[in-house]
């Protein structure tokens, strides 16, 4: 069904022969399956279907396999979440006793179980000193519907029924419930639920110094883009705003780092109308910018943080809301019922998964070594491939960086050709990615990594020569085809 | 902090001692953690603070331990999902294999994982023929949350953009995301999301006998509430109407179990109107009603079903939606990119316990136990329950049953003397339940049970024999109190 490239750099580890994984997975047999029954997400089922699902087999450290033998070096973490890397014994071994103990119990019976209990304090202990307590969902999209939920309770509960507006930013991504979707700024996934999204929020512009900051410097722009938070507050009325959202740093929209003057801004701007911060820390939190979490990164000290992802490294799905004093005050002091949860709010067995990986990212002091070592490397080296004939910047925030394809480069960022977006350059250069064995994403012509917070020094100089092989890969192909 | 009552009947198995369970988990310092940083599910976080959650510590079968070593048989299979009974061996070991050899991959990058293809031709297998798709969610909620963009995306692809409306039932829980609630109908959640509801989703009443039926048969009050779906039909006007929602049995709502001529006329207005029919089977599916799903059960045939829980018994979060051919073909033939999904989607070690959760309820034959024997058994013994005093009406469906307390019992359920609401004898009576080592759960006044499938013939002798004796407890507290 699918063809793998040829292959120069990317090597199968001595530890994985193809054939022992070829022998095992009958690759024809799984992708039938798979192509008759499996709608996939944010995917055309009918085109996939045709080509046959590349079938994931095997994982270890930042690579994984696929059923062919074929390695890949996970520049993405799985989804953003691997942050301890595939392959933790350790994990599975919490995982397995806490299961054989007790595999499942519910929080809605004045009940609780250990594992929940103990992953709270933890928690609470390396998040800012405003968090004092969790709210348990299954997943990051769950954490962000509730929090909308949190934050409409709260000025209900202090009688401000009007404040209820939150304001989000064009391209976010806050997960993919219809409130989740709502809440974020894709307009692929907007033009899908037209009338039934939820009411009560509006948008501003994001800031992407790229696509806005022409004739100014970072700095300019990035006050700029936090002025447009305090327009919108001033044209829905102060009155009637409850809360702004936002991820630190775009994940889904491309890597999308803002400029220094951002988040600060931001935060007076929030501080000086009395309206909730609430920060998506989905991606960014656990590790990602070099902090526990992106808010600290920035210096911002939101009203509620939204986890998921890299709080069980998406061994066992988990999320929740970080619920900072100012909200949890007036809900557990005023609110009596809070009428919301899911069955697997507090899972045993994903909490003890959770603990087990945030045990390891402090043992290995993975967060530190992001913040000092690796990512200040990576940070270098990343920026390196700005060099390349197809790149006008690359740019890295902690272990998140990103790339911009283009036609023609110019003096500054601004000055350089684009391409015609119809021509899909970003998902030729992924195909060349996937094809030599590296797993770098395509967000329009922004190509964008997030590994591992395991990745070395040496898989660092490894993953940026493969970057730099498959830009060429994709340059030769771009002028094959008479499109540069 | 809380107190264990007398517990004459429920013993600690000799296999788990208390001293055992009590030496192993520091009760006050769980609970401490609990009620400092963990804000439950559907709870008044500052009043369970102030008695302390019960610790949930261990589970074998139908039995579950507190960390004080007491015993409950659980009567609720945690929450509606742990259908083949607790410590199952073979799917901690299924997990842990999974997880050591691919711990998660995405479905987002054109990608697949063998357990997840494995699961949805399982799926598909096991579900009614007009089912050969499977989208998988982490949840009942994201299941539910998916179906309403699915009915609008089926019917804007078909170019009727004007068929918007879902009609559900008042007292429907169809999940806890802000869609999800506005799509149910308890009126609780309702409340708390003031001015966030989704827009395009209107009720009609249940088909709960004892509340509307009075001076009819239940037959005839079924064909009435089934009726109510069409004047709702023509009160929207038909060509507006995308979509009814129902569970087959109302589960958080009170086991609400239709009269026998309701599904058939609900499918039947469904049919006559072009409407499509979703059946919710998070709480029914998987041989709850000793069918795979409560549709087989009515006879109904949906055109989208939501699945959780029962899918994976809860040992790990995986929820989704079996989409029928009528919405499948479109989606995939029609649709391009669906715009949705979940990082979680597709999970391969929650998809690893789904197989063996399944394989397990094959070969035990569970469903069929359910359908041919221990339901029917469950049923007869259940009903002897009626006589007592605080009684009225005492009804099993498969392995959900439900028995309503009055003050005063009459000729027929129409004529007994309700208690006074305010009062909440049914919280009193799972106190009791609780306190005795019976996990019962109260909606209201009305009692409900929905155990694990492996209950056998002898535990349902103890358990009804258990709830007896709580329900002569609760009577005589009722007395002592001077509520009777």
């Amino acid at each position: 069904m699918y063809s793998n490239k040829s292959d120069p750099i990317a090597i199968v580890t001595p530890s994985i022969r193809a054939s022992d994984v070829q022998k095992k997975y009958d690759t024809r047999a799984i992708q039938e399956l798979d192509a008759a029954h499996y709608i996939h997400s944010f995917t055309d089922t009918k085109a996939l279907a045709s080509v046959g699902a590349r079938v994931i087999v095997k994982g270890q450290g930042i690579y994984i396999w696929d059923s062919e033998g074929k390695r890949l070096l996970d520049g993405m973490s799985g989804l953003w979440c691997m942050n301890v890397g595939y392959g933790r014994k350790s994990i599975a071994d919490a995982v397995y006793v806490q299961m054989q103990e007790l595999p499942y119990y519910n929080s809605f019976f004045q009940t609780t179980n250990a594992p929940a209990a103990q992953l709270a304090a933890k928690l609470v202990e390396i998040s800012p000193p405003q968090f004092n307590h969790v709210f348990f969902t299954g997943s990051g999209s769950e954490g962000n519907d509730t929090n909308i939920r949190m934050v409409r309770r709260y000025w209900d509960l202090l009688g401000f029924k009007e404040r209820n507006v939150i304001i989000s930013r064009h391209n976010a991504y806050h997960g993919s419930t219809i409130a989740g979707a709502s809440l974020g700024g894709m307009s692929g996934m907007h033009d899908q639920q037209i009338g039934i999204a939820i009411p009560n929020i509006v948008h501003i512009g994001q800031p992407y110094y790229v696509e806005g900051g022409k004739g100014k410097t970072p700095e300019e722009f990035g006050l700029e883009a936090a002025g447009w938070l305090e327009q919108k507050i001033l044209e829905v009325g102060a009155e009637k705003v409850a809360a702004f959202i936002g991820e630190p740093v775009q994940g889904a929209g491309g890597v999308i780092i803002p400029p220094s003057t951002y988040w600060p801004e931001i935060q007076r701007i929030c501080d000086r109308y009395g309206i909730l911060l609430i920060a998506d820390e989905v991606i960014c939190g656990f590790g990602r910018l070099g902090h526990w979490f992106g808010s600290e990164y920035f210096g911002i000290k939101p009203d509620l943080m939204t986890f998921a992802k890299g709080v069980t490294s998406g061994y066992i799905p988990l999320g929740g809301v970080m619920v900072g004093d100012r909200v949890a005050d007036v809900l557990i002091e005023k609110g009596g019922d809070f009428n919301h949860g899911f069955t697997y709010s507090g899972h045993p067995v994903a909490c003890a998964a959770a603990l087990e990986n945030i045990r390891i990212i402090q043992e290995e002091q993975l967060v530190e070594k992001v913040r000092n070592e690796t990512g200040p490397y990576l940070k270098k080296k990343f920026a390196t491939l700005a060099d390349h004939p197809l790149v006008s910047v690359a740019e890295t925030c902690g272990f998140a960086a990103g790339l911009n394809l283009v036609q023609k480069k110019g003096a500054t960022v601004h000055d350089c050709v684009p391409f015609d977006s119809k021509l899909e350059v970003g998902m030729i250069c992924r195909g060349h990615m996937f094809g030599n064995g590296m797993i770098m994403r395509a967000v329009g012509d922004r190509m964008i990594i997030a590994p591992p917070l395991v990745t070395t020094i040496a898989e660092i100089d490894e993953m940026i020569e493969l970057i730099r092989h498959c830009l060429d890969a994709t340059l030769a192909d771009l002028k094959a085809r008479e499109l540069m």
